[in-house]
């Protein structure tokens, strides 16, 4: 069997991921709370399966929308941690403007403790804005309220007393923060969008970034991965100190064509509700189908075509660390998702993580 | 077997149950996450033995103190959930005063489809202050702040969207809270000490109450139960409706001389360190030994004895619906307080829940 590896970053094996919001079906006559268990329930069933599949990472995004069962990503996770063995554990992301950075850091310190150290954040201003007006907060200071508060929380993660003044977050002043996880580090990555000034923050505070692509042409991207490289190297951190992963969209199937024509029914409902909201055109299949091309932003198909996308959007990217796949965008058959998981596990990851003794064979 | 039954309130059958605040001990020289890993795996441990010994509930108390990996119940619970069939988890106590019960609700409804139904709060304005300034919040609020968080908590359990002004939380305008847990209405309980309002503040909202005795005469406290049942019974709430919990200090063993002495060291250390903050004489084996009596508040001992004890603390109230113990107040030996689960569960258990065709058996 013919083996990928990433041509510009041969040594550069990629860890493989999958992101969910925890979609639910509306509309189903059924009660919310007998739903929501169902899918919790399966949540759970995916995120035991790609751990024994050797998917390196999950990551739960929160939201606060009915159709998300995913407004406390840490209490899923932990139920999560409590079932597997390897899998790393992650908010993906945790919308950190509107939320506490010291009740953030309890809660993944306490995660990280269940896991047995497998747990990271990924902190972002959001995409949806449910969560501001819904904790108070103005989307007028939609920026500041993030620097200041990753400034809290990147001071809890070193230390446990810390001092700390800020406009949107009462002081503290020494304060024990508790429990410390069990990583002498916490895993904090940054989440941007197509913002520059996100991507400049992360290299000056030399944090490692996701990227989130779920559209377009991902090497558009690549002069904001520069601009993220560069403010870091005249940060002064060190180049290795300097991650990329990147946040996408993808499905997996036997073929290249059930792959898609699974994922488009739950793409299409979701994005057409979500770009009601936006003022986005409807979804099309023509569309959605380009997205699938060689220069497109999706990663779906038959694990050699997703393996082989990874490694061109990677090379297009200058070489990324981590690439997690949104799997849905709204509820798919359960079957249908675990037997992706599995295709991803197996099939992919054998192809992205190539032994090392075949690294150079293709 | 001789069996006892509560004389009088035969068929007042008692829910037994256990309460931690995952103490876990200082000064090892061992790094802070290891030793918290290390608590938190024997923790779920212990509450999968309390499950599968039939053990009704299990409590774990917000704290944000350097000894207690408590500071996120709902996070501990949830990994607790998902290795769990049967019992009960709940907060004890959820220190509703300072933080978001529209997080509370999401946090503990998320738990409630982990579970499958099986989640609970119990709130209250907590016996440590530290999460106040932590958060931001001024002591001179105390009684305030639960009053008004607890009517934002209860108008959050009973519907989705919201329309809410307080003083000390960001206003609701009908926001959508979700996800919306499994069980109709999530179980609320109202933790109380020994303050006479808290019990009228329950009654009168119609509200379980768990009464927290860890010390003095426990039918000294039967005046302020009353005081409850009479506050539910003049706000028109139904006599079946007002439900009294108690949450005590114990531990079991094969003897009642072995239970007292393994849980002597863990009580002294932990009451002496923190009577050093609030004033109190250190404590002594003595006083401990007296609490042990008839007459004390403590369930240490044998099953036999600490059933008996709960049967007689539970006709001193007026009859109790459930019996939760805090097993340590300070980090005890794994074994033995696995071994003390195991026979507050088989031990206990058929001693105060007696099989219907055996009440009044004697």
């Amino acid at each position: 069997m013919s083996r990928w590896v990433c041509l510009t970053h041969p040594m550069n094996i990629m860890q493989i991921g999958i992101d969910s919001f925890v979609e639910t079906p509306l509309g189903s006559g059924r009660a919310p709370g007998e739903l929501g268990a169902e899918r919790v329930h399966q949540l759970l069933e995916e995120i035991e399966l790609a751990d024994r599949v050797g998917i390196d990472v999950y990551g739960i995004g929160e939201h606060h929308r009915e159709e998300y069962i995913a407004s406390s990503p840490a209490v899923l996770l932990a139920a999560a941690a409590a079932r597997t063995q390897n899998i790393h554990l992650t908010s993906a992301v945790t919308v950190l403007s509107s939320d506490d950075p010291v009740r953030v850091f309890q809660d993944f310190a306490t995660l990280d403790l269940i896991s047995n150290g497998r747990a990271e954040i990924i902190v972002g201003r959001g995409s949806f804005i449910e969560s501001y007006p819904l904790f108070g907060y103005d989307t007028k200071f939609y920026d500041e309220l993030f620097a200041e508060k990753l400034d809290l929380l990147l001071k809890l993660r070193d230390q446990p007393r810390v001092e700390w003044e800020g406009k949107h977050r009462p002081s503290l002043t020494g304060q024990g923060v508790w429990p410390r996880p069990l990583q002498p580090k916490l895993p904090i990555r940054l989440g941007a969008g197509g913002t520059p000034a996100s991507f400049v923050r992360a290299g000056m505070l030399g944090l490692p970034l996701t990227v989130a692509i779920i559209g377009g042409e991902p090497h558009r991207f690549r002069p904001l991965v520069d601009l993220y490289r560069e403010a870091g190297r005249r940060a002064g951190h060190a180049p290795e100190s300097l991650d990329v992963a990147l946040h996408g969209i993808g499905f997996l199937a036997d073929t290249t064509q059930e792959a898609a024509d699974i994922l488009w029914p739950a793409y299409s409902t979701t994005f057409t509700r979500i770009g009601r909201e936006r003022g986005w055109p409807p979804a099309t299949r023509a569309a959605f189908d380009a997205q699938r091309s060689e220069d497109g932003a999706f990663f779906v198909g038959d694990p050699e075509t997703v393996a082989r996308k990874m490694h061109s959007v990677s090379d297009a990217l200058g070489g990324v660390s981590r690439i997690t796949l949104m799997m849905s965008g709204g509820p798919l058959p359960h079957a249908k998702m675990l037997h992706a998981i599995e295709l991803l596990g197996t099939g992919v990851g054998q192809r992205v993580q190539p032994p090392a003794q075949t690294i150079g064979e293709k």
